[in-house]
């Protein structure tokens, strides 16, 4: 095969480049439903340089590109729509250097979240943005991730201070840089992470770090409804309270924990919290947070400081998901990614539980209640048309809800391939912006083809 | 003239359309040393559709616009290089509508940061992005503004959810949302944030806000060098303090204060620091500051609670700009403006202090160092040419230290005109893709020409 000739002269080492089949198949799909594509070939580069030969040569040759992390996309971004070339940054996944006493940390794109806090322990510090999977930080830049912290840390955006990028051409720009602060010139960083590899391929991330706190406590409210649950995380938020994580899980999710771990936790909307900070911050801060759970309606309240018990205390809230996959052998995990303003996020959660009970699916109900955004987790499976037929009936009428309520298709899981018409409705006006600097930075679509958009004009060029 | 007569003829209002020498000297130049120039015309719009009209009559002409807020830019932002329209945005400046439960707003781009606040004061929330100057929405969100409050609340770009932007060839688009989060596609707001009115004209920015804290508590800690300051400031921003403000003052400036206001602050470098939260939080959170204080050398530590005696206790940090400008009479402010890694900044400062030393100016030295950000602040006669080539030669030498120290040539003010050539050395290999961007959005380059870069593919094509 010329293209396997060619990559392997261009990487010099077959152990990093292949044609076999098993490999071709694990990097044919992420985690979910979406149908995968084999690619032609997958190469694992060690270094920025052999990315930028790489992605020469299939600029040459019009080969389409699509780089690969840990896989654990919940969108299909990373399957070869148009086959060519799958790069895994597996490889390529070493710390380059962190100054602690800055608070930042450059890496590869391959470094994985977990990697990445365990090697930062020694230094006191943490990377904050945590997407549940053990992601790459390549793969969180991608598509903007971030999870439960991002109340309290922002999301991928907010902590991604630089980057280089390998352009279509093969270029290598070096957007940001090392400071907390700057207004130089536009703002490239944050616009290639979220565009999931269509616009170019990182190769180095600048990282913002954060202390790790002295202290920190993990806390619960049980509410009679979500509305009560909801208004009540509005009431913190209100009061200024500097939260560190605050979540949202519905009855029903509860009940279905219970059933599949055999506890016995109450069977009500429960709100878990988080507060960080000095030990006399957090002991203030917890009093007053109580107080304001019990304004707002809450049942009863229940925290711990040791870190055991605080993961206890969360588990209902961790387990949600994973209870509601494995309810049935071989179910695919899918998730809905909708994000609302505060005010609309209870009303939302107790419509979306409505549609879900009106399609017969079993599915957790989970909201990031400071950021307005909310999941159905539940597990499909693909094989299954009626099944799937109920899954993209519910998922529409979710997302057409949030749209109308001034909220976006996308929280956290990115465009990917299941979000298209999604972004088409919900875009309508900069969609062309978009698509017209996709076209200027990459006029033969060879990165990542087929995700965020369609792009008709480049594709009718290809 | 014929612009006046289509202009008018678009807006239908002679008190809206003028060539009047004064206004057009008013609208010829920013805040400081750049030299002005005048537009041909200055136009006050007040609807989008308006502003739309507009832009496609100067498409169609090839005539340059220049969008105009406060005018107190120090870079030149609003100078009509090219002369054209000045489009003054004083009439549309009303708050769009407010969504306290949400914590935003949507205000139109001529509302002022000042008139903001006050509208929100009865809804206990505030716009936290401070620059000092009374700026405009607009203004602020086309330069990512910052000031004090960055260092807890972030930049322009943190604290804008959405816009409405007129591109240069009319059309109009959404980008973002009324959402914390979202990752629907290329982030097309923080690439609009920031980009000096070269991209699009604003017509409406969303903004999130904050709630007013319940308590807040001001403090001044005094170290014997400006070393030691700058080091304890980062011990506590590495203990994970939620600090509010955290500002550094150097000794000559305060001597400089006391001169002009006849006051006697101690002639020492100062950090000042603000705290807030809950009454709880403040009150142990200021005492863990102070055994910060003490544990990294500070002298004395004086703190305030009462909003009036917080003034004063920081009043020398507030007076310095203005103490050192009206040292001597008609003098114009000029500002750096690098940025640094945190662990940069002490010795910044004291490479700039002996940079200032050496060619002889009487220059305040303030920096925001939660943000490694920090100016050399003083006035200058810009009729004295040895008075600005030891200027330009100061700034040339604070900027090229910083740029070699992992810092950049603005961390808040922005290119403008003044900054093009720094941004060359710093953006080398970025600078490309902006300039692809430009030419793609803005292919006659009508959009606030001659400013960020100068873009000789287009320049040539005009």
């Amino acid at each position: 095969m010329m293209i396997y000739n060619d990559l392997l002269a261009i990487i010099g080492d077959a152990d990093r480049v292949t044609i076999n089949e098993t490999v071709r198949e694990q990097h044919s799909k992420g985690l979910t439903y979406h149908a995968g594509k084999l690619p032609d070939i997958v190469v694992f580069p060690i270094t920025e340089d052999e990315v930028v030969e790489i992605v020469k040569y299939a600029s040459v040759n019009k080969i389409a590109i699509v780089p690969f992390g840990a896989g654990s996309s919940l969108e299909g971004h990373v399957i070869p729509l148009n086959r060519g070339i799958s790069l895994d940054f597996t490889l390529m996944n070493s710390v380059v250097s962190v100054q602690p006493e800055d608070f930042l940390v450059k890496v590869q794109p391959g470094v994985t979240r977990k990697q990445l806090n365990l090697y930062l322990k020694k230094h006191g510090l943490f990377f904050p943005v945590d997407p549940g999977a053990d992601a790459t930080i390549g793969g969180m830049s991608a598509t903007n991730a971030s999870g439960t912290n991002a109340v309290a840390y922002g999301t991928m955006k907010r902590n991604v201070l630089g980057l280089r990028a390998v352009l279509a051409n093969g270029d290598v720009i070096s957007a940001g840089g090392e400071t907390i602060k700057s207004s130089a010139g536009y703002n490239l960083t944050e616009l290639f992470v979220g565009s999931e590899g269509t616009l170019g391929i990182f190769t180095e991330i600048t990282l913002k770090l954060s202390g790790v706190p002295e202290e920190t406590i993990a806390a619960k409210a049980y509410f009679s409804d979500v509305v009560t649950a909801g208004a009540a995380a509005e009431m913190v938020l209100q009061a200024g309270v500097r939260i560190g994580k605050i979540e949202l899980v519905d009855a029903k999710t509860i009940e279905a924990v219970n059933h599949y771990k055999g506890t016995a936790y109450k069977e009500m909307p429960t709100l878990f919290l988080e507060y960080s900070g000095s030990k006399e911050e957090v002991e203030t801060g917890i009093t007053f947070i109580e107080q304001l759970m019990a304004e707002a309606g809450s049942r009863d309240f229940e925290y711990e400081r040791d870190s055991l018990r605080r993961a206890e205390l969360w588990d209902a809230r961790h387990s949600a998901a994973i209870a509601i996959v494995n309810q049935k052998p071989n179910q695919l995990l899918v998730s809905t990614d909708v994000c609302v303003p505060i005010s609309e996020l209870s009303k939302g959660i107790s419509y979306s539980r409505g549609v879900i009970e009106k399609y017969n699916i079993d599915a957790a109900l989970l909201g990031h209640v400071g950021d307005g955004n909310f999941h159905a987790v539940f597990g499909v499976n693909p094989n299954d048309p009626d099944e799937m037929e109920r899954f993209h009936k519910m998922n529409d009428e979710i997302i057409s809800y949030a749209l109308q309520h001034r909220g976006t298709c996308t929280g956290e899981h990115g465009v990917g391939m299941g979000k298209i018409p999604y972004l088409e409705m919900e875009k309508s006006s900069s969609l062309q912006v978009m698509k017209a600097i996709k076209a200027t930075l990459d006029p033969d679509n060879i990165l990542n083809p087929g995700k965020i958009f369609i792009n008709k004009e480049i594709e009718a060029s290809v």
